[in-house]
């Protein structure tokens, strides 16, 4: 028998493989070409062609010594890269040893918790979320607790207060937001700053900060992503090129932290060991090498900006409410009649698949992923314009 | 502040960076040249050529679909390929079903102790042992029990038996074994599986056999590994590529199911959810698609076994006392003086790096790992058997 809460937590998501199940059913009956699936967030997109060059470039390496185990951390020489980059977007000033190469976000956002949880902390996610952050806390001892954003999508610090407490281990921040591509600015980040400061001093605490940006690159109308890893001594920085690459199936990150952190040896120390306990032992060696000459390439944006405006365009004429994405390749209406259950119910009947709200804590509306095919997205903006 | 547990086992096993970070430190004193390091496990050894050729053959396939994500449990065509292998080979029936690509063997492992392991359930673990296990184990919530093996590293019903009860889950195996290069043979795994079968029905239980076989091809004398994932119906197989194809540092293995295992079904249903929770959410794409390739591809074993016979020959003529080794890269020497802390401190005055038997629970022994160079091998032989 397997462990009851693993039985548990693949009963409590079963909807998900169900939901998938009938939308597989259904591409069987009409043909996967008759049905249109916006329900997925795995990029369509091939890797850029430097990726292709580098891969055969390594191919001529045969002595290079680099398909061994390294430091659990990852290359040096990658890690030094990095920080050249961080510092030169701005996004943080730090040194390589404050670097650990990652399996993805993913495997980042584990190692970050298993390094600073014990049983029965506390981690407060915001709502609407990325809905697998609840079995990463769990996965290691910690304790989930929602403060819901506001109307907006914005951090909303009146929530978040009622759920802090001397128990706080962290605070995890999505922005760009995966379902629904807000991206919080400076100034709302500063007063969640401040307001993390204060609760620090009141507990007596660390209070992590922990922010997943795998989505950076793919923002639009030029917004600037505010370097929030840099504006809060005890915060971990959290990157993976499965967007900014189209390369997710090869599991490639990073955490980033802040050399102002509280013990900043002794967390990284931590990440490390982590990294290293959880099976990971280090991020894969052959895709080190490979970001490690690609950090000024990201795919092309425009890509996913032209189908964002397409279908933000077609359903807000066509009567839908939505708050205009700033990122990422999600857009997250509200659903008619606020039912989001029924609604992606009728949207299937039209052979249209979509997630539902309750699947990221916030129903009454539906998550559409652009990151498919202009055909999928036309007929299935047709197809949803018809039921408002 | 960090984990307790995590700064903890840091703390615990700071001894062995302590012993790194002296080598290092001799390195640097003495120059690296001067310096003779049997510590690492870390092969120096390069991938075959077949391994580079398929880099370059996929560096050419730039429209393929194949660095997106992909099923959690891995490429179905890949999964087929050992599924045919393995029957092959003679070591288990199974289906691509029952079989989950992983981020290595620890990867592997990992993800079946999530999926097993409740709070406080127990695993046993024969010592000596790969030291990681440990924090496998309590990686997700369970209690590492050690049984000793004999005198001779194999199994011993007697302690197994002392330490099994209700509440065990499992028990590992790790044959052909680090550090002690023992292979358990048919016979003696044949008793302990009926053992095993027996305390199933007495605690009306699943105790799994969990069989960690990353050294399996480096084998010596023409040695059999029996399969024990089809001898008992409650066991998983874990494979890596580490040591096989000599690209560690690229973490790819997998776990096969025995088809027969008590609800079987859900039990992978497990593995496939755990790869995803735990932040692996796949094996490295690239790295499937080149294993799946390379089944029958392997580095030349003739390579460590000279290596292990000159090592052999010149310590046991020394007057060392050890068990030949009938597989891994490893040998297990008893430690002259029989404290092998003391004796890994004489090693090191003559500039021979050794890990002492403590660190893999059992003391007055140390480990030899010969993965490394003709050079170093022979100049740490030639001091270490000054030191008889």
């Amino acid at each position: 028998m397997i462990s009851k809460y693993i039985s548990h937590a693949i009963e409590k998501s079963s909807w998900i493989r169900k939901m998938f199940e009938a939308g597989n059913e259904l591409k069987k009956i009409h043909g996967a070409e008759n049905v249109f699936d916006l329900s997925l967030g795995n990029p369509i997109l091939e890797p850029p062609d430097q990726f292709f060059d580098l891969l055969k470039k390594l191919s001529a390496e045969k002595e290079s010594g680099k398909h061994r185990y390294m430091s659990n951390a990852g290359f040096i020489d990658v890690r030094e890269k990095i920080v050249s980059y961080l510092s030169k977007n701005r996004i943080l000033e730090t040194t390589s040893d404050n670097v650990v190469m990652s399996c993805g976000a993913g495997g980042g956002l584990n190692v970050i918790l298993r390094t600073i949880l014990d049983q029965g902390d506390e981690v407060i996610v915001l709502t609407p979320f990325f809905s697998e952050y609840q079995f990463y806390v769990r996965n290691h001892h910690g304790k989930v607790v929602f403060a819901e954003t506001d109307e907006n999508f914005d951090i909303n610090i009146e929530n978040i207060e009622k759920k802090i407490n001397k128990k706080t281990k962290a605070i995890m921040l999505n922005s760009p937001n995966n379902p629904t591509g807000k991206v919080y600015d400076e100034k709302k980040l500063k007063e969640l700053i401040d307001f993390l400061n204060q609760k620090q001093k009141k507990f007596n605490n660390d209070i992590y900060l922990i922010s997943d940006e795998p989505y950076r690159e793919i923002v639009y109308d030029n917004i600037n992503v505010p370097p929030v890893v840099s504006m809060y001594n005890n915060s971990f920085f959290v990157y993976s090129w499965s967007k900014s690459l189209a390369i997710p199936g090869n599991r490639i990150g990073y955490i980033a932290v802040n050399p102002n952190m509280n013990q900043v040896q002794e967390v990284v120390n931590g990440l490390i060991f982590c990294t290293r306990i959880l099976g990971f032992v280090n991020a894969p060696a052959l895709m080190q090498q490979i970001v490690g000459e690609l950090l000024e390439t990201t795919i092309d944006v425009g890509y996913y900006e032209k189908k964002k405006n397409y279908i933000y365009n077609k359903l807000t004429k066509a009567g839908y409410e939505m708050i205009k994405p700033e990122g990422t390749f999600y857009l997250f209406p509200k659903a008619p009649g606020n039912d989001d259950i029924k609604f992606v119910d009728r949207a299937k009947e039209e052979k249209v698949l979509i997630v539902p709200g309750e699947g990221f804590a916030r129903k009454g509306h539906f998550r559409i992923s652009y990151c498919t095919d202009d055909r999928t997205i036309e007929n299935a903006c047709e197809r949803l314009a018809r039921l408002v």
